[in-house]
């Protein structure tokens, strides 16, 4: 029996012929990340392990994003904690507030993960980079402090569901309708540590931020990672953020999937979450008349400059509509300049949005833009848990750019297609 | 005797010939202001006493400024308590997040303030409208509550210091150092209850923000007020941001002063406050080797546009020294986007500082940048007092954006005319 791109990249870093699902495996990692949150669970763990250096200095990456710049003393305590350790190891990636921006945004523009790669992160959605080919999962925080210590980790080797993309999404839909489409397809348990696995032909027409979207959310169906086959775009991508080595792994044909799903992109539509789970789906044509209060576009999953053209286009010209709070996070420094340049953030201020710096901050209802009792809000985030990005008593409806774009104008959840 | 303009506008307002010092008295208002953390207790006021509506539709102002985009779940309750207000009372200027700025300089901003106005906020740095030869103070929620039902506030008629600005100031000299060599001077009470009068032909060289930044800090050292005569710069200024007719009253001959202070703006230094008292000041050449962990560029007291041209002019083609934190935050929407259209933005951001979007922010340790243990700032903000930006063994270091740029390039608190 052949190999999936996954187990094929945990055999060569655990040093292995090959693997199969369900086997236990320790592989060497590439990269081992963890913020603001999670690193000082992890330090704590790494100093009663009694670990006195990191592995490698340059293959930690700590990225302080959930709660900067500092939201309270606490989160400033965290932060110095985290900095005086990353400075005590000699950690050559970590990230200052100014240099930096969302972890998951940050790590493939800096070119630290490329294709073939093993990564662990102490944050759920560090599965974003199997768009580069790379494997990637979310760890707890003794799993990163381990993972400093001794740049290896015990994993499970995953079994697999193939999703074959044909066709071509219409112009509103995005990576993020499509990924929220296939969570209400098969569940938020639906790919249980399992591979989602992204192939075929309309891969093409899926851009990289579209694709960094969709491996962004495996974890919302459950999946213990999400990779895609690397194509041109993606080496094309790799060449020009990353001077790292890459190798390109492919599924053996006789590789076993549990699942094969093929999906035409061109039958999927605008895409929403109703509360409380990402995988109650509906499409734009089955909303109905959701009035909102509330506007986030941004986060590792929808901050990246496709994302906030998107948004733009549907906000150039228009107002957001009176009592919506619409407020927009580029996910890096980068892309904030480069938003700057491309005359985006003038039309979102233009428009009555606002635009703040990087942060994961209501995203996980950490800070800037906080929910009160029974308001609602569209956003282009990922979880839409109860409380999620505020009061208990508040709803989170995820979506794409444009969605979110379009119903800040409307005040209402509304298709950008009617806009 | 003759009066004092501040004594002019009290007795016009109050419907009497002429005021003294000491004298009590009700005047009418012309706006009644109210922020996020003032404005809900007001209404709870507003609610014991029995009002019913406010007096005028468009004489109270609301500007959630302080703790959002909503900072946590209490924060997001108070804004949509305020917001239910200001919608239930029709409430005209009411701000709504992306509408918005910080109060103090949203308001001349949107014309809302003119010379000859009385104007009461519940926000101690209401007295920053002085600049436009306006009487504006701080008040308690519960004068704010009473000012909304009736229009009117008790005030004791304040004396008056004179400041007479002659001169010129040097290249890196601005409003910020102006004040905090005043306050230093004559310190954080030398002016207890008393009118700031600014006047001479010094004002002539001072732009209208560096007179708005002046106004601002009266009550740092511990004014009633802080007025400016009215030249044909702040004319020029109000016809461009305002319809409202506007009244200059001007102090007579013989109007009796406390004090009366000469200062030569070319004599005047660039200026630090240090912990933790505003009076504590030093000039740049007195300092000393402060090493810094954090660098704030904004507020009500230096958001506006020449301030952030002040900056960028430092950080221009430099990079913030490494493991700074630099946060720059435009106080209103239209400064924000003015300076896009500039390019300051980009030099900020290509500098390594971060670029928020208007909120008071840190300045009062409410969130976006707060001090961990034993972390130093350089803020252009208006207070240093123990635990203000965070932990209580944290501090704070005032002075004007260039000198806070400098200091965010060196890594400790440095002279910008050495930079």
């Amino acid at each position: 029996m052949g190999m999936t791109m996954t187990q094929k990249i945990l055999a060569n870093h655990a040093g292995v012929e090959s693997v199969k699902a369900g086997q236990f495996i320790e592989a060497n990692l590439d990269i081992v990340l963890g913020n603001d949150i999670t690193t000082p669970v992890a330090i704590k763990e790494f100093e009663k392990m009694g670990a006195k250096e990191v592995f490698h200095k340059d293959k930690v990456v700590i990225v302080p994003d959930h709660f900067t710049p500092n939201k309270d003393i606490k989160a400033a305590q965290q932060c110095k904690m985290v900095r005086e350790f990353a400075y005590d190891k000699e950690i050559k990636n970590y990230f200052e507030v100014g240099e930096m921006g969302i972890e998951h945004a940050l790590l493939p523009e800096k070119g630290l993960v490329v294709a073939g790669d093993v990564v662990i992160g102490a944050d759920s959605h560090t599965c974003t980079y199997g768009a580069l080919g790379a494997f990637s999962t979310g760890v707890g925080s003794t799993d990163m402090a381990a993972g400093m210590a001794r740049g290896k980790c015990w994993f499970k080797v995953p079994s697999a569901i193939k999703f074959e993309l044909v066709g071509k999404p219409t112009k509103w839909v995005s990576g993020k309708d499509i990924i929220l489409h296939i969570i209400g397809m098969i569940g938020v348990d639906g790919a249980r540590y399992k591979s989602m696995e992204f192939v075929g032909e309309g891969i093409n027409e899926l851009s990289m931020d579209d694709r960094f979207t969709i491996s962004n959310m495996a974890i919302e169906a459950g999946g213990k990672n999400g990779i895609f086959i690397v194509d041109e775009k993606t080496m094309n991508y790799m060449k020009e953020h990353s001077i790292k080595e890459f190798k390109v792994y492919e599924s053996d044909e006789d590789a076993y999937y549990d699942e094969v799903y093929k999906i035409d992109l061109g039958d999927i539509r605008p895409t929403v979450s109703f509360p409380h789970s990402p995988d109650n789906t509906r499409t734009i044509d089955e909303v109905g008349d959701v009035k909102i209060d509330q506007v986030v576009i941004g986060s590792c999953t929808n901050g990246r400059i496709e994302d906030l053209r998107q948004a733009a286009k549907v906000f150039k010209g228009r107002k957001v509509a009176k009592g919506i709070r619409a407020i927009v996070f580029p996910a890096t420094q980068n892309i904030y300049l480069q938003a700057i340049k491309e005359g985006l953030m003038e039309i979102f201020i233009e428009s009555g949005a606002l635009v703040s710096t990087p942060t994961c901050g209501p995203c996980l209802g950490g800070h800037m833009g906080i929910l009160a009792e029974g308001e609602r809000a569209v956003a282009t985030t990922n979880r839409n848990f109860v409380g999620r990005m505020g009061h208990t008593e508040s709803e989170v409806y995820l979506a794409s750019p444009a969605v979110a774009a379009a119903s800040a104008i409307m005040g209402k959840i509304y298709n950008p297609e009617n806009i």
